[in-house]
């Protein structure tokens, strides 16, 4: 599929076929947020969908668009975490064969995590590049569809449905701030919410190590990048030398990237429980703490907050805010 | 009004009244208490309003129904809790007057809560009923509507928008577990979800010591309970004798009332932390807490569990947690 087929209305069609599978989230205002801040501070709850983020709607939107046939074979990936979770869920819900493809070091309580959600398992590796390729490899053999993490039109357009709703929740909203990893969520977010409101503001969080999409928009070219553990294990990682959508969509219209500290991190974790009630893993709290750090970035009056997911171990978290 | 006035096209009415101010919540499938019951388990995740209460719904509709002398004289309520907060931020949103009576016994935290929605705090007496009476006292002098906690056909139909919503979004739900106190929540939901759909199962969950619509609805009339100290401060308390619709309500519609124990309610919001990743106050956990129990009372196969509201201490929960 060509880059600018990726567009409004192709987001229109993901959103009318996951509505059965993923839920419209609300966007909460945050008392607390808006004022400090000044600002209408909303948070787009998407640790709401059933598997706790919002990788459930890419992962649903290429589901629903199988053919017959692919259906019948199933699908594959390559992913320990949320993205992992979804396409195990969905795939299981609809009664479609799931593979997941896991390095030999992930721990079992992973593993089972995805079992549980009735995919079937596949070690290989010891590491996530290695599983990646199994699950490409098994995808050519078994005729199985394989569903990237991020660079996927129908995984970009599933994402990208955030926006359709925060717009239509809250028309007045003039700055949306996203998690930026692989960049699926962040494309998507920023096809669907500038065909809609071209002067909208789109600002990318990544973390300050490991920020791959970062490296590569400011080099102009997909760099690689060291990968480093991170409390937000869902934002570094490298982007694979073949990437054909994202790269291109977030150098276009992502209008500025914000890096924040393991720290910065680890304070909006403990600030979301304690002030917001919400339980969020690293990389769900990073856009929290990109607004707590009062970065130079100018944001606007009316401000829509990705906030997902919430696959967090809950021992990580009360040790990071032992200070309650 | 006649208590029959309070039926389905009533809480229609109220649905379109408060669309604008209180969220459609997600109908949440727990993947861990579906798996634990052998049943479909969602939570209606009502702590996404965005004061963390379903109350909001019974507030916005009362306030959204005003006439234009009475938005003019303003609001008045005597409630530290959510109730309090609900109104004082509706009130707040849409430019009236609220004010909010309290006793003196009232921590400041509470009052600053309050006052930081924006309402107006009246300080009377040494107990809660003092501080209703002179709410009620205001309301008669200042010509100001006086918004009961429950017991008002607005409140109980605002509240009852959380079961239209439900078979909305999952039509062969088959039974409804809802926080039954002084019923206004219980009553709404009730009535609304045995118009639609009249086989459907509604369980009232109620604390085991000082559950008043319980002794009331077993003894046949309103009677007195001693009020003692819960963990779920939100769910004991007496009803008052001049009652006009929900013990009537309550007592034709609920199906079944479960009580559940502190140590139930306690061990439910560990539960809800841990496995669903949700900051929930002791109320806003009884629901669970019944689920978790396996009370002998017949449930059906598809379950919606009302989750509400968030307003809990998180040093509070966490020593209630601390076996982690």
């Amino acid at each position: 599929m060509l880059v600018e087929n990726i567009n409004l209305d192709f987001i229109r069609q993901a959103a009318s076929a996951i509505e059965e599978i993923a839920c419209r989230t609300p966007l909460k205002k945050s008392i607390n947020l808006s004022q400090r801040l000044q600002k209408n501070v909303y948070l787009k709850m998407e640790t709401m969908q059933d598997t706790g983020a919002f990788k459930l709607r890419g992962a649903a939107n290429v589901i629903m668009h199988l053919s017959e046939k692919e259906k019948a074979s199933g699908v594959v990936t390559a992913s320990t975490g949320n993205h992992g979770r979804a396409v195990a869920y969905v795939a299981n819900a609809l009664g479609i064969k799931a593979i997941v493809c896991m390095s030999s070091l992930v721990p079992v309580n992973k593993i089972a995590a995805i079992e549980q959600l009735g995919a079937q398992v596949v070690i290989y590796g010891d590491n996530q590049d290695l599983a990646t390729e199994k699950a490409l490899q098994i995808a050519q053999q078994q005729q199985m569809r394989f569903i990237s993490p991020f660079d996927d039109p129908y995984v970009i357009a599933g994402q990208g449905t955030i926006a359709l709703e925060i717009l239509q929740q809250r028309p007045e909203i003039d700055t949306i701030i996203t998690q930026l990893s692989g960049g699926g969520l962040a494309s998507g977010i920023a096809i669907a919410a500038k065909a809609l409101r071209p002067d909208i503001k789109i600002i990318g969080v990544s973390v300050d190590h490991g920020a791959a999409m970062y490296e590569s928009i400011k080099a102009g070219k997909i760099v690689n990048v060291l990968e480093q553990a991170s409390i937000a294990d869902a934002l570094p990682g490298p982007i694979p030398a073949d990437n054909r959508y994202t790269f291109d969509i977030c150098r276009r219209l992502i209008d500025d990237i914000v890096l924040v500290s393991e720290q910065q991190i680890k304070d909006a974790m403990c600030y979301s429980l304690k002030q917001e009630k919400l339980v969020l893993e690293g990389a769900g709290a990073a856009t929290i703490a990109m607004l707590l750090q009062r970065s130079p970035v100018k944001i606007g009056d009316n401000i829509a907050v990705i906030c997902s997911g919430d696959n967090v171990d809950m021992k990580q978290l009360l040790n990071i805010c032992d200070s309650l």
